[in-house]
């Protein structure tokens, strides 16, 4: 398995050129001022310019591999020159197996054999990563790139936060550079610390007055944005011995502006609202697999594309898919990924409208549509199931009415009519002998 | 039952103050500035710093009930110095039993006590506020306070705008303010004005060419917020004699700008577009009352936790739930609380996206759900009720296949797959004997 | 059939006024600084100010005419002066037939004849536009002037960017001003731009270094905002003799920051997207029109409102309806309509959020919706039709209870009750006879 050995080339010229060795910017600039105007741009405003690291210093000088895409500059790049900011983000969930699906490329036909470096050391079959991710390997390789891999991507490139030429901290220091990834229906973040007290103060005032994203999980600098996190990225409460110094971690935040009390009584009252969420999410865990056990499920397991991580089985955790699926275990998708995740985040960034309309309330619309969906197939199951599953057998005159709808929307051809009308026709006959 | 008696102590200390009275602020400093940074840091920044409005002034001296959470500084402490404020804040919705809950809490389990000084002048059992609100109900006390009290405590707090220790007018004057519970499915004028005409003009220019919400609701700084709205909060529309002046001062809003005859037209074209969508809404509503009526709910109200005001009948008015309730009857909620109120506010903010599509558009695909699901609850009326409550009797093998399936997951030891196959087998023998 | 006469009084004057010829203004401003001050005050900072344009020469002087609100300033009026805006603008979609509904108003009955000449040049009957809509010809009046030609009207107003009065191009060349339309469930190119690495760059540096609407659809200033497209507004690619050179287009304006490499494979891997998101939609469609063909749908076409174009007919292309409709055909507007559009704008708006969750994953819920659906309608098909179609006939209790319930509530009087009853009564005697 060829795997990518552009850090072992690039990490000795770093060594040799050393945090200040201008490189020959010369021999890149002509071309590239017309090729790339942004990128030399960005380049040129940074202080990477100003402290003379240039082009070869992050890229290499192998042109055919850079034109081969191969000559990647990801995280051990940066880290030499930002060591401290590189070490805090391999602590964070940022850092840590956050690419879920790029491990699982070589399940997938049309893999890029580089992907290997994004998971295995060079030489090694041992993954950096165990995650696996059964969303991203139903995906095609175009979504998975940029539906998955644009915002996972931030495991191995500083430039997922920071863009690719760009130096300037008031950039990343803006909580709309989060806003990429950190937004929409299954963590929007973003939209809730918007219209939080926080961000309304922010949008009136910046970020003296108003905390950003930056402020609270990134405090002092640290990149390791998971400080002070009491729960699992899938919104699980961390066992007591790792939630409660990590509570007291985040008090420390909040007490540079609030009275240490205020904002304890604030965190619990959100851990309770975790709680309660979770409860629900519980209740409607298990009438999906009592629906399961009793074979009513619709599909089931054994008669849908298998899961990809667990085959013909039932999934209903962090692996819990939206495709192929019955339509119980899609509202139940709905429940978990969004709306439990909106009620909890929008009570953790004191958002009420997230934490009630778009989270709680809904979490709780999904288990009434959860009941009505059980209920709905449990009826059903009265009904023979060998009855259910087809079209009702007494429908000759019903599928001759078919063929003569599709015939006359253009759908088939007249000669292709009269075969399948024969057919039909015969089997009446067939029948009847 | 104790009340909060803190007005008492503290109105007269106003008094004594008076408006330019500086009180001994030097003991609260040294700690606070430690305990309560942003506190402090905004209070010196502020119009009260300035006027030498201190600490005591709105928290009194009694630092042991401020510890005990008691020393509340609601919208009576503010109103001496700022009275017409406060008089036009009580004419309007904002100062009107908005609070919804709170009045409610004597039914909660675990309730404070202290609240029940939010709804009675102390040593009264008057109401202050008739409201009742059957959703704040069936909340837990930490949603309670996060996803209904966070926003209808502006009925008694200035801060829930102004925040509490800043005085600065930029901020309230800046629609983000509202947005913090102007926002989200229910009631998005946040989201609908941002991306109006008005809004955008506001995004580009700032509010001396783009209008704010303060512009049109709050004109000449009245903080009567419900000046010139003609329907209810619910969205029904008022009875002529209240609709008509009403209208007639928005008009005199809207002609600082606009020709009247063109705002008239405007404002009536969306008079109409609210009838219109009134008429959908009671269509479905009609449709939910015979389903009822003919016992074909799913569950009837008798089958499931009783309404908070109502017990064991169906509700389809303002104080419809969205839980422990029938999925026809979520659709309902959504319908009358998120559609058809988008529909009729999107008009009236002149927002075509959310008069449309967000609005108009999920309000008539929210009645071809519910004549969907009034169509299979009819339909399933035909199978005999009692077959179609409960997993059909004859799945002996079922049951057997559902305990196998337990016990290969783990959610059951094999002890109690023993057990439990034991008893399905007994039953069997006891049958057949 | 009346036509609106203004350009032909207008054109005249124009030619005589010539682009610096100054008007008697001063009759109009005494009244309109009172009667409508925005307008005027627009007028006086504007480019139009400066260069004399007075009111007369947009208007005409016809004030008896302005009145009856017949003197519209339609693109015909700018078109003298911005010749060559106006001509890039009636080469894109915005200048073509986009206003799909004007040309339908001959079908509504209380149509304001004047709009023949949103689709008519004075004296003909050749319609500019052939393009009709069914979802504008289901509207109200009201809710078709709000929520459809708000912003249909872009074909004829060029006010509908730049504002009524307003000349100055900071307004215009703010995303902002593009919101007003491109916004909501169908078309969210505002928010996925200005999430997307493109528009969080806008955000903090403005449009110099953060690609705008304008700068990628508007290069040079050019009006034709269907530059560099490469499928219809409805999403269907284009043949590839139209979408390569388009796609050349688009590359060079690409290139002007990226390496045009690096831009074909991210448009080519968008076209992916976009294929494959019509593969989904495509399954989803044949399996409604199989229901279809069965006579599975709940309801059929026959049996509600006809479609405005196409009668009593399925139609599932780009007049799909939302309103009377069935369930399953409501699902599938909301996949086509709103999930495709998001996944494959998204793609190429290159915003992960909308190409994944607010898209791809939608569309892929759509499906499991579609086939959940599907299932239960043909699970139906067994239960025989005539008694599914009905409240089942052995409920004679049922209707004395329904009854009953009514009077309880109030809504029917005692004597409707007792006359109701009687008449429920008397058949139950009358087949007894």
């Amino acid at each position: 398995m060829k795997r990518l050995p552009d850090l072992l080339l690039i990490l000795p010229l770093l060594a040799l050129a050393g945090p200040a060795g201008a490189a020959p910017i010369g021999e890149c600039l002509p071309c590239h001022r017309e090729k790339t105007p942004a990128a030399v741009r960005q380049w040129e405003e940074s202080a990477h310019f100003k402290a003379k690291v240039n082009c070869e210093k992050c890229h290499g000088t192998d042109h055919e591999k850079m034109l081969r895409g191969e000559a990647r500059v990801d995280q051990k790049v940066c880290a030499p020159c930002h060591q401290k900011a590189y070490d805090t983000h391999r602590q964070s969930r940022h850092g840590m197996g956050l690419h879920s699906g790029w491990g699982c490329t070589r399940n997938l036909p049309n893999r890029d054999p580089r992907e290997c470096a994004f998971c295995h050391e060079e030489g090694s079959t041992a993954p950096l990563s165990g995650v696996q991710c059964a969303r991203f390997l139903k995906q095609s390789t175009e979504m998975g790139e940029i539906g998955c891999n644009y915002c996972h991507n931030v495991e191995n490139s500083c430039a997922s936060c920071h863009t690719n030429h760009g130096t300037d901290l008031k950039y990343v220091r803006d909580p709309i550079s989060c806003a990429k990834c950190h937004m929409g229906p299954d963590h929007p973040q973003w939209e809730m610390w918007q219209t939080s007290l926080h961000g309304s103060l922010f949008t009136t005032y910046g970020e003296k007055t108003g905390p950003t994203c930056q402020t609270c999980h990134m405090p002092g600098g640290s990149h390791n944005v998971s400080f002070g996190i009491t729960m699992s990225s899938g919104g699980i409460p961390y066992a007591a011995d790792k939630a409660k110094p990590a509570r007291e971690e985040m008090l420390g935040v909040c007490s540079s502006c609030h009275a240490t009390g205020f904002a304890r009584r604030e965190l619990t009252r959100d851990d309770a609202v975790q709680q309660q969420s979770l409860v629900i999410v519980k209740e409607a865990e298990k009438i999906v697999w009592d629906l399961h056990d009793h074979g009513l499920l619709d599909p089931m397991p054994a008669n849908r594309p298998p899961h990809p991580l667990s085959g013909a089985k039932l999934v209903t955790d962090s692996q819990l898919l939206y495709e192929d699926t019955s339509h119980i275990e899609r509202l139940l998708f709905k429940m978990k990924k969004y709306d439990y995740a909106r009620t909890i985040k929008g009570a953790f960034h004191q958002n009420p409208a997230y934490t009630h309309w778009l989270g709680n309330a809904e979490l709780k619309m999904d288990l009434v549509d959860i009941k009505a969906e059980a209920s709905r197939l449990r009826s059903r199951a009265v009904v023979p199931a060998a009855a259910a599953a087809k079209i009702p057998a007494a429908s000759r005159e019903q599928q001759l009415q078919a063929l003569k709808n599709k015939v006359e929307r253009g759908a088939i051809s007249p000669e292709e009519y009269e075969r399948e009308k024969a057919k039909i026709l015969q089997e009446v006959t067939g029948e009847k002998k």
